[in-house]
């Protein structure tokens, strides 16, 4: 069925990777950042690149902002051919395009991009692309469709949140749960298979002997799940042979990681290596679902409504999602950050 | 018996601030720092610097690392002539110079410091002495001597720490404690409490309409304390005429303060704070404990016993800290950070 297995070292080394970009809520500037990404040339160096979405909307889009690029669709991604003057997108359906409205939130594209992502997702998990990219999407365009009511309802079961800002990489046991229960989320067994799985993913990406650090829970890791739970998970980790450190005070594990001493960073919950996250970098942090046989990951911008069909978004990001996709699906590590 | 008060606009705009270091441990490179700071003619033009310690260590440290300048005992620093060739020094006794011994703790430098912040703290409340910066202490020179067993101890009692880190200005409700016992200390009544204390100290400081960021205390801000604590202290607060902004997604908050939004967050606990000052900042943030009426903060660094004594200690931070002191103890704002 597939062609070839991701992260088997070397097994492909010769082939670019297939990297596929949803192209986010219809009314927002997803479409217009993805067109803009795959136009300008820079990504067919290091993968094959499509879109995910409504072909109507993305040739749409490629003719208001001036784009000269056939727009072709595509059914299978291996098979498809590289043509850097061409835009290839795949389109599963569910998008009404005769209801087309830009700078809105509308249950048309909520209902569709619902669909795209499930989409994408059987198709990374079956191999038949190595990376997938989600352009933004809109939470109110969600809940208008009213099938998905919060949008942490599509990260897939199973999977941590994997952030990257800049040099610094962390992943939290828990995300969008009330600090008042987060303490009872912090047990040895969790923290150890978080460690395990950041460990394997690393090696995959292209870290070879990862660096990992362990937060403690408590001020300066000095209370009783720190002791209790963190340091034993950290121990059964160094058992196994890996290299792991911690539990590590809190307010020092990042700065610490920043200057290269950990290639990324378990953390307790989700504010501790979020606001390190966001207060160090000053461009966005993207995402990666980590635990997926593929390359998952998100943008870290949103569907800018104000600016949508205006012809003036930047596609910086989505170009450096692409990029990262395919670096980490060959196995090739993180970009470098200057 | 106080010749001006801290704080009431104009009243001695044309004196110069008397701001008060203590030595920190002698074992350690308080000493030698301080003396520097003091040496490099670079103080006096904000404020009359002194010392607070023992003066035989003063003395002694000066002559071996070739200091040509005076040391002088001073009783009282209101009346003593700030001359820049002259280290002038507040000694309460209490330390044992036929034992000095550098780069080890000991039972004799802990009994000491302690003696000694204690007679600082009195000639701020006293308003004899407008500001006390704290050279580096050390916890085990404390647990040896046993009158103080936790270095936590010593924040006077009624006092918030206010961290400064670069740009980014933190308080917290409450300091090291377990996040387990976190959650039942965000309370309406405390944080509006440490909200308008932030608000008249900042305009003490020279911060004449204080813009004031609370933060929530869950992801995003989206959880039952957030809105049933921190919103309605925000609102009171608001009620009162003060310019404040909460609750505030705890992940976002400091971004928007090291742009220039805020004066000063709210955090609602040690490590929120924390993780943003110590990630964002190169260097070490130093700290002000809120809530008296001098300046009493702390330098940045510890004793570093392995290099004490050898000469080679820079003494930037507590300039720093000084000069700090300084502004604010007249009035004039936050030193800008480049």
């Amino acid at each position: 069925m597939s062609k070839h297995l991701v992260g088997v070292a070397g097994a492909n080394s010769d082939r670019l990777p297939d990297i596929v970009a949803l192209i986010g809520d219809p009314g927002g500037i997803g479409p217009e950042v993805c067109v803009k990404a795959i136009a300008s040339g820079r990504l067919h160096a290091v993968c094959n690149p499509f879109l995910l979405g409504s072909v109507d909307v993305v040739r749409q889009v490629a003719t208001s902002i001036g784009v000269p690029h056939r727009v072709e669709l595509v059914t299978d991604a291996h098979s498809a051919v590289s043509d850097p003057s061409v835009i290839n997108v795949i389109d599963p359906g569910g998008y009404d395009f005769s209801q087309f409205a830009i700078g809105v939130p509308t249950a048309n594209a909520g209902r569709a991009v619902v669909r795209w992502i499930r989409e994408g997702e059987a198709l990374g998990r079956s191999g038949l692309i190595d990376g997938f990219v989600l352009g933004p999407i809109d939470s109110q365009s969600l809940k208008l469709d009213g099938e998905i009511l919060d949008i942490d309802e599509l990260q897939p079961k199973g999977t941590f949140m994997f952030r990257i800002g800049g040099n610094l990489r962390v992943v939290p046991l828990t995300e969008h749960i009330p600090l008042r229960a987060v303490v009872d989320t912090v047990k040895k067994d969790r923290i150890l298979e978080l460690i395990l799985l950041l460990n394997s993913n690393l090696k995959r990406w292209g870290i070879p002997h990862p660096r990992l650090g362990v937060a403690g829970l408590n001020p300066h890791a000095m209370f009783e799940e720190d002791k209790q739970e963190v340091l034993p998970a950290v121990e059964a980790a160094r058992a196994l042979g890996l290299d792991v450190s911690g539990p590590i005070a809190p307010d020092a594990v990042f700065r610490m990681a920043l200057e290269g001493k950990y290639d990324a960073v378990v953390t307790m919950y989700h504010d501790q290596g979020q606001i390190a996250v966001k207060t160090a970098a000053f461009v966005g942090a993207c995402t990666i679902y980590m635990g997926l046989p593929f390359v998952l990951m998100n943008v870290p911008h949103g569907t800018a409504f104000d600016i949508a069909g205006k012809g003036v978004a930047r596609s910086e990001s989505i170009e450096s999602a692409y990029m990262t996709a395919a670096a980490l699906a060959q196995g090739k590590g993180f970009l470098e950050i200057s």
